[in-house]
Formats: C-alpha cells, structure tokens, sequence
C-alpha cells in the first residue's frame, strides 16, 4: 500500500458552506473548514441596492459559493499538512431546488452589470416560495391533461422545484428569461465552476425537474398549455446531458486548481444533493432502511427495488439516490421548527432562568423535564402541522392542534406531546409506505436532532417500535459527496467502484442505539390511533375547519 | 324623614369574608372591613393536627366565620361612627354548597373535643370534590327510578351538592353521621349563630339539596335506594322549615349583640347565597336579562315566569333567585382559570420583563398586545373545556383544545383565542335557553373580570351581539345581602317592601356598557359555528377522544 488517499466532499448549506477532508480508506473527517456565507440569505433587499424584495423570496448571491472554495479548500490542505497529490476527488452536495439564470459562459446574470438590479438575475433559493401561483399553474395543467409524472410526486408538483421557479422567471422578468443560456441547479453550476462541464445531475433533474431516466422530461406540449412561451423550456435552458451520483463529471480547471490548491485535473464528481447523500454516508446502501435526516424539518429518504406510486411522496426517482434503485422521499414540513416556535412563545420566564443558573439549554431543561413523563401521562395530542403537513397529505393549509389541556398541564407536557406529534408524523408516513408495498425494517437518522434530542430519538423509537441507528459522522452531507468523490476517482486511482463499498468502509453508525420499549409502544400505540382518527377528520375533508380559519385570516390581513 | 337608616351585608367567600355597612335610600356602600380566614381552605391536613386529608378534600373551620363577625362589624361601625340604633337589618351571603353537622345546640361537631380529629367532622367546603363516587350513585339510581328532579338540574347532580357530602359522610364516617343533629349548609348555620334559629334557606335548599316548592324533597324510597342507612336523611338531619329570600329569620340575640356591637333584636334576613343575591344587587328583578358573574370561572343567572328544561342547566328552582319567579343558573368551570394558566404556563420571560419594565400587570401586557388583532386574525379556534365543560354539556372530562397554530403563532393570539372560546361558551349557553323558550334580551356582569379586562368585556359583547351593562358595585354578594337585610326589615322600619323596590333605590350600574361592533359579530358568528362543530364532535360521543385520553392518563398514574 501507498501513501493515504484522501477526498474533499463540500456541502454547500442555506446559510453556510462546509469543506470535510476525509481519509478514503476509512472515511476518518481529518479536518473541515466552515465558511459562513456573507449575504446569507437574501429576503429583504438586493445585496448592494436599495430593492426590496416581494414576501416569500429568498434568493442567494453565487459569489458566496466561490468564495467557499476559495476560502475552506486552502484552509483544510493547511490545517491536515495533506498533499494536493493525495487528493483524488472532489465531491460536492448543495440545496434542492437551488437555481440560477447564466450565460454562455457560465457567468450568474446576476454577476453582470446590466441585470444585478433584476431580482430574477440572482440564484432562487430552495425556500423561495413565492413561484406558488406558478406551481399552482402546472399542476392545474397536469391534472387537466392527466399527466402521469404527478404519481412520482405524490400526485403535486411543489412551488419550491425547478419549472414553478423557472416559469415565474418567465412571468415576471422575460428579459431574463429570453438572455440566460441556461437555467441551472446551483449544485450542478459549482461543479461547472470546477470542471468547466455542464453535468445536470440526475436527481436533482428527477427529484426537482420532473425527470425520470425512461420517460424524460415533461413533453412540450404539456408546457406549451402551461404557457405557449414555455414549450421549449427543456430544450432550449437546459442540457439533456444527465449523469448519475458517482459520475466523473471531469476534472478541476487550472483556474480553479488555483483558487483552491488543489491539482489540475483533480476528478470531480457529478453534484449530488444534501439528503441524499446522506443516505449512503449513514451506511444505508439497500432497501428496507429509512432514513431520517433529523432538523428543523425531517426528510424521509429511501431505496426499494421496485415502483409503488405512495400518495403524499414528495418524489420516487429511478436511480436519484442509489444506482440500480428508485429512490423514494418523504418529508415533514414541521419538526425542529415546532419546538423553536414552542421555545420562543411558550416557556416561562423561570424555565429560562433555571437553563441560564445551570448553564444549560433551555432545550435540555424542558426534555429533562418531559423526561419524567410516562408516555399517555400528560393526557395530551397533537397534530403536528404548524407548518402544514408535507406527507402523506401534501397541505400546506393545514395547521397545528393541541388537545387535552387541563389547568394542570405544565409546559415539558406540551414539549413532550409536540415531539410525540412529530412521531406519530414520522409513523404515519412509515404505514403509508408498507400499506403500499415499501416494506420498512429499520431506521436511520443522521442531522442535528439526534444528536441533542435523546428523549426526542427514544419517543420516535418507541412510537414506530423500530430500532433507530444514528449515523455517526455529524456531517453526513459532506460525508456523503466525499464518497461519491472516492467512487468517481475510481477503484484505479485508490477510490471505490461502487458507493457499496465506498460505504462499507467510510461511513459508521455511532454505537449507541434507539432501541424500542414494548409498553412504551403498547400506550403509543393507542394514542397513535387518535392520532389517526384527527388526522383524517382534520386532514381528509371530514371537516376543513383549518383551511376557513385560514381563509377568514387571510380575508382579515388583506383587509387592514 | 328621620336619620339615615343602614344595613349590614356579610359576605362570607372562600379564602375570606367582608362586611359592608350600605345606605338604606342610595345603597351608598358606606365602609367595609375584609377579614382573612386563618385557616383558609383547608386540604393539606386538619388544623391542629397532624391528620392529613386524602385529594380532592376542601375543608373550613366554622371559628372563621364566628371570627368574621367579631372583627368586621365592630370596625364597620367604629369607621362609619353610624349608631347601631340606625342599623335596621343584617343581611348574609355565603358559598354554596358548604355545609357541615351540628348538635342539638347548634355547635359545629369539629368544635367539640371528641370529634375534631374526625375530617368528617368540618366543613365541607363547596370545592370539596371528594364526593365524587356518592355523586355517581345519587346520579345512578335517580336515572334507574327516572326521577323527575333531574330535569331540574340540567340532567346531573354535582359531587359538590348537599346529598353527595352528606352520604360521603354517613358511607366514610357513620359515628359522625350519628352523632350529628343536623346537616346544615354554611349559610344557614350563620344565620342560627346570629338569631337562634335553624331557618333553612330555600334558594340553597332548592338549588344544592334538590328541594322544590312544589315537589318537597326526593323520596324516603329514592334514598333508601341510595343507601338503607340514607332513607330519612331529610326528616332525621335537616328541618323543614324552608324560607324565601328576604324573610325575617328572627332577632340578633343577646350573645351575638355583644360580639358584633349590634342592636339586640335587629333584624337578621334568611341566608342567601354569593351568585343568586348578586343578580338584584345589578339591578336584575325581571326576565329577559342574563347575569354574569365573572371570575374564575363563570356563573349566568336569570329568572323567567315559566319552568323550561334546559339541557344542561346547574338548577332551574322556583323562587330560587327572585319571588315570583324560576331561578335558572348555568356556568362555565374555567373562564379566569383558564388565562391564569396561561400566564403561569405559556407566557415568555419577556413578557413578563415588559410588565414589570412597565410596572404593570401581565394580563395587561398581554390585554394590549391582543387587542391589535382583529377577530378572526389570528387563525385560531379553542374549546374553552380546561377546567370540563359545566353547561351546556355537564361533563368534567372534557378538556381543552387549541386549533390554528402556525409558526407565526404569538402568545397574545393564543391568549386572545382562549378569550374568544369562553365567549362562545357563554354564547353556546345563551343560544341553549333561547332555543327552550327562556329569552335573553339583554346581558349583565359583575364579579372581578369585567373591571379588570376591557377586550375580554367586549369580545363578550361582539360574540353574543348584546349589549353588555356592569353592575356599578365591586362587592354585589354583599350589596344584595345587605339589600334583602333592607327588605327582611320591611318598610315600616325605614326598609323596602319588595326586592323590586330594593333594587331600584340601592343597585345601580356602571355609566361604561359594552356594545357590540357589527362587523366584530359577523367575523364571530363564522368562527362561532366552527367552534359549534366542535363543541359537538367532542363533546356529544362523535369522538371521544378527550376522555379517551383521560382514560390512559389515569390508568398511567395509578400505575406509577
């Protein structure tokens, strides 16, 4: 054996971007460098203007995604002491659907003088939701004409993808529109910026493009009823050039080689997107095993050999997560999130001074708390959808509930039921996969959830009577690209030739496990029952009582 | 006309008793004196002893009120200099059902040595909830015989009521029971200290002991089916003798003059009770006006010509409020509970920081920051059952419910939503009587709220569309006793004839009413049938998950 062999994986996060050098042989994080980018991001005003943006955008300024090169790659050869020479790939993972209008040249129009006063000019965010009539459009369009690519996605095409964004473009700014040369995935313009190729990623082109390895894209006809304009969206602004996670999308250009200190022709690896990378960086590589990817939200991701069309999916792609498997993601739109709004609006004065005197979270005070709480103890229920719920009943105009309250109940109680929500949340989508033939013998987690939440892991243990295996690496995303680096480099050049044996040896689990208690189930078990019964009475029409309170407050804020 | 004539209004409460000396012409309350009870409430352990009291048990001690009368009345006349020769009645109010036994002299038996470390042996305070099981029978086999009370009483009589206390007594304590002469609520035992008497009041008769005009008492055969040992409760423990409101029940003895410093010989009007005297003393004396006294929890009172069963009314008694008509009282179990929950539980430190900055009161600061939101802004719908739900549903495992919640969700709007549910509650109650034939034109409050919160007061009046007048007296129990002491002095002694009279000359109302905004009542009477489909999914067996979950919350307690 030679000298170690080494991969950078890149994760280019909505606030922050983060480089991981990792030792290919065991996949042991040497260092890593964080970069915090400057504009962040941008919902107020254009960076350098006076413009103020509409509600619901938020867009990105790309200069911060090359100043992360620039700054975290020198930085990690430094901090390590490692060679460039060492170095044999390159893998990066970014936000989905994050896109950007560019020209010719690959340049942001956002970058040239005559558009950066254009909103549209700048890189459209993931949660920038403000494209929603547009979304509205084209699943208008699709069910009029019976489009069978809404089976992939749980029957709705989301305001966050990729044609919602781009034909708001076309909407509202069709100069922009008519000068970009392409539209493009932010994951997939870096690794243009590495290699000079445009190399569309299959995942994100199936999970956020409606694209699908035997069928294509969307005909033009179909966005030719969307907008006449749109017909030729596919052909004109984008490429048909569509790579598989672990392709070899070329190699670093001499300028970039520069920028970073890396070696010219260092192998780059095709994007690939943050969730599902991690699913191989948690050592899932088959069917059977969910993933949680456990933060402010919750992604559900897996592999199955075969196509079950799963209402409420938010999209089952062939090969958009692992080669040789379709992939299937789910998600909740509320997790993390309901226990900040519950930390900001809902915890006593005395509860942060007790955190403050132990020099603690207030987090760790409330689960400590909860903790002493048997399951069914509070007398509480919740329906876990302040932020809508995502799957498996794809509404954003659901809203949260919380049932049981006595002149006793104390604030951990509420903490706890919140969780327990989520949990039920979690199982809900778990059922509705088996129920459709996706069967779920294991979880996994990996984010930052696990991590600080043991109450919370026990709870989604004991709720879905799984065991529960938490990824070990705290970076899985960045873990995950540098993977799919070691494979695109290749077995040759010291890497791997599949992401199977990548994962074997690179990514671990830690050694502490959920394991779930019987009783614990037995009770969840009952009030995941009346969990069920809320959950279709409120969310299946029975009684649409959160979609008028939310037309009467709509109807109220547009009238001051 | 001669000199000023005086009476004397004693209300004993829960935690303490006031005096207060009234202008017999104007009702002009002169002065009052308020004395704390020494031992309160008592339910942790007997005084004196090292006797602990099981849950759920609410004792007092007969010495306070004896107390009460040694220190207030005195003070009222030394602070007035009015003369004891100008004071031509005595009037009392007392809670109700609070009762407890005595002998044949009329001495508490917790008073002798024998029996003071008997808890059976003290009074039994209206919240003592201990009763619950003897409740259950009384309830079981008044439904197996289909006895007709129950239809005055809303269909259900409470744990808190006097046949429920009694036989926990004979079934926990038989020697107490024995040894006992009589049973005797608070009030009227009072008013025997005061004048030698035992002159049972009607309205506690008929309102807390199932005693009719009309009807009399239930059955030696229906107690006897209760319990063998209970079939001549009635006949063995209480008397017959029963009085309307506003008679004379005899002079001030001797002993008691000596004490208070009053007249021997003035006269001492029948016991009332806090809620029903406190409808004259806010100017009530006909049908069509509804009182709500408004704490805690709430109490709606009114009168009408006609007995109309009303689902889920606390009692309907003829002459049980006024003479001449019935006396119909219904309520809510959690109104001010619920928001002083709310402020221990839900209310972020900075909140409570603004208050103290300010050197206000946190419902202030709460009052105001809600106030900036219109009806129906904040998307969010309550049922206002966190303390059960007493009318119309009569049901205490109910609990509360929180719908709407969003990301966004602020505290004032959570506060100002749990405002709204117990308006529509009270709203639900006033559509119950309308819909059995007992109108309701027009709307009155008193008790502690009313002052303290504006937004609530109207809020009250845009849900219900009525006008809403406050009672101008801060202390109406005791106002309205000193006004039957007024009328159980008669005219000739520089009283009134009649209640009616009373009030036109002593009640009076504040000059600031409540009046309902149009616009508020529309956006209200939208969310009021959301909250009325609710109401009944939960509280009328379509689901039953609230006590479900009740269920596996006792079962889980039990267990620990």
């Amino acid at each position: 054996m030679g000298r170690d062999k080494y991969v950078v994986g890149i994760d280019f996060g909505t606030e922050s971007a983060r480089s991981v050098l990792v030792r290919v042989e065991n996949g042991e994080e040497i260092t890593s460098s964080v970069y915090e980018y400057p504009d962040g991001v941008i919902d107020e005003r254009l960076p350098g203007t006076r413009i103020e943006l509409e509600p619901d955008w938020a867009l990105q300024n790309p200069a911060d995604y090359l100043a992360t090169l620039k700054h975290t790659i020198p930085e990690i050869l430094s901090q390590s002491g490692v060679s460039a020479e060492d170095i044999i790939g390159i893998g990066t993972d970014f936000t989905s659907c994050t896109m950007l209008p560019i020209d010719r040249k690959g340049t942001p129009l956002c970058m040239l003088k005559q558009y950066r006063d254009h909103p549209h000019a700048w890189v459209k965010l993931w949660k920038h939701h403000a494209s929603q009539p547009e979304a509205d459009r084209i699943n208008e369009v699709a069910r009029q004409r019976g489009e069978k690519f809404l089976s992939r996605y749980g029957g709705k095409i989301s305001s966050e993808w990729f044609f919602a964004k781009s034909l708001q473009i076309l909407n509202e700014d069709p100069e922009i529109y008519r000068a970009c040369w392409r539209l493009i995935e932010g994951c997939d313009w870096i690794v243009l910026q590495l290699t000079g190729k445009d190399r569309r990623n299959a995942s994100a082109a199936g999970y956020k493009a409606i694209w699908d390895p035997d069928q294509g894209f969307p005909s033009p006809e179909y966005f030719r009823a969307v907008n006449p304009d749109f017909e030729t969206v596919v052909q004109d602004k984008m490429t048909l050039e569509i790579f598989p996670f672990g392709t070899r999308a070329g190699g670093l250009t001499e300028e970039m080689a520069r920028l970073t200190g890396l070696a010219v022709g260092t192998p780059v690896a095709v994007a690939t997107l943050d969730a599902h990378t991690s699913v191989p960086a948690s050592t899932i590589t088959e069917p059977g095993k969910m993933l949680m990817i456990m933060g402010t939200s919750i992604c559900h991701m897996m592999v199955d050999k075969e196509f079950h069309p799963i209402p409420g999916v938010c999209g089952i792609v062939k090969e958009g997560i692992l080669p040789g498997y379709y992939g299937y993601e789910a998600g909740q739109s509320g997790v993390g999130d309901i226990f900040a709004w519950f930390v900001r609006n809902c915890v006593p004065g005395e509860y942060r001074e007790e955190a403050r005197r132990r020099s603690t979270d207030i987090h760790r005070v409330l689960e400590e708390k909860a903790s002493l709480f048997s399951p069914g103890e509070s007398g509480l229920l919740s329906l876990d959808w302040w932020n809508g719920n995502r799957s498996v009943l794809v509404d954003t105009d659901l809203t949260g509930l919380l049932i049981g309250c006595t002149l006793e109940t104390k604030p951990e109680e509420m903490y706890r039921a919140l969780i327990e929500a989520t949990a039920y949340g979690t199982y809900k989508i778990i059922n509705t996969f088996e129920e459709n033939g996706v069967r779920i013998k294991e979880l996994y987690a990996c984010g930052g959830l696990p991590e600080r939440n043991k109450l919370l892991m026990q709870i989604y243990a004991d709720v879905t009577e799984r065991e529960i295996k938490v990824a070990a690496s705290p970076q899985t995303p960045a873990l995950g690209a540098a993977m799919w680096a070691a494979v695109a480099a290749g077995k040759d050049k010291g890497g791997y030739q599949t992401i199977t044996q990548a994962a074997e040896k690179m990514a671990s689990l830690r050694k502490k496990r959920f394991v779930p208690i019987p009783e614990n189930h037995q009770i969840y078990n009952k009030l995941y029952r009346e969990y069920e019964i809320l959950h279709d009475y409120f969310g299946r029409g029975e009684n649409d009582v959160m979609k008028r309170l939310k037309q009467i407050k709509i109807k109220i804020k547009e009238r001051k």
